[in-house]
């Protein structure tokens, strides 16, 4: 059997990915640039501290940018990088693994 | 801004896949049956007591099935279901992904 060297690049993309609410974190942001409020009430089962967390390290290795807008108040808002983006296929795979293997109800998106 | 009700199946999908080591293991099981000690051989930094358990998880939620031949020893080897098989997409555009946008070395794998 070919022996298959465990690529470690395949396992941080993995470790990023698997680490809990990065994946629903970043299909949140694959809607566009979002306030910190807007991410938490899509996630309703995530704490305010962990987003906090979770958003600091996703800057941190260049995935999510912040951008700041000087207003009054300032207005801060989150976006994809193109590296962020680029994820965006495989969330689309894992959706489609999701919707045709994993048993569950599939709650409809409402138009707010 | 379309309020998402987060999919309680891709969160589900993304824990199965996030849990650490279990996307490594899908990624050596694709290419076929294979025994215990060939996945441990595959991804050293995992006990095989880590392995035990993730197999079992594996095979638990209809992703892996387990093979027993009754010969003298007994040999058991560890297959993807359709299920598990499944996922090939999601992680070819992970290890995609992973290419392009993760820095450091990308190790060739060694015939044997």
């Amino acid at each position: 059997m070919e022996q298959l060297a465990m690529c470690p690049k395949f396992e941080s993309a993995f470790q990023l990915l698997g680490k809990r609410w990065n994946g629903l974190i970043i299909r949140v942001l694959l809607y566009g640039p979002v306030r910190f409020r807007d991410i938490s009430a899509n996630i309703p089962n995530m704490s305010d501290k962990m987003l906090v967390d979770r958003l600091k390290q996703l800057e941190d290795i260049g995935v999510v940018k912040r951008n700041v807008y000087p207003e009054t108040p300032v207005r801060i808002e989150y976006e994809l990088t193109d590296k962020g983006r680029a994820l965006e296929p495989a969330l689309d795979e894992i959706q489609a693994w999701a919707e045709a293997w994993v048993e569950g109800p599939t709650p409809q998106t409402a138009e707010k």
